[in-house]
């Protein structure tokens, strides 16, 4: 990986409709980006693979010490090892 | 302001219920953090003030050379310069 002293970190906003979407998530991660996921479509579909999906990128992300929290009722935040999440409370805003 | 090598980024969730709530979102990015806005408090207050106060940010976010875009119907991100925000398309999902 090529490194420059002035690094731009990426916010990104991507959905989750399949399990298969954790490649490109974790991918993204792996690269140094702040993913919001917007998790409702895969909940609509099941929500077993959902709590599959949620499991694997808490797994992840507990592999690589970034961040994870839930935001509201649809969306996910996932941060790389030198991001963290501000939680005031445990649960987000 | 202190640097150290090891600069954590910290982002944090925050609900905009009032104009006077700017002055602390302001700091925050002013101080490196990448906020996601709930703005649906104020805009149930009053849609006046939720369009003075977006205007406001994006005038603060302008000046600084952060970045900002709208999260669904309910939040704003809002970065630090050394953040950006991945646009795939105009919109965020």
């Amino acid at each position: 990986m090529q490194k420059t002293k002035e690094i731009t970190t990426f916010v990104k906003a991507v959905t989750l409709r399949d399990l298969k979407d954790l490649t490109s998530i974790k991918n993204d991660i792996e690269e140094g980006m702040i993913l919001i996921i917007r998790i409702t479509p895969l909940a609509q579909k099941s929500i077993e693979e959902l709590r599959e999906a949620i499991d694997k990128l808490y797994d992840f992300v507990k592999s690589i010490e970034g961040d994870i929290a839930r935001l509201g009722e649809e969306r996910v935040v996932i941060t790389p090892p030198n991001v963290k999440i501000w939680k005031d409370s445990n649960k987000l805003q």
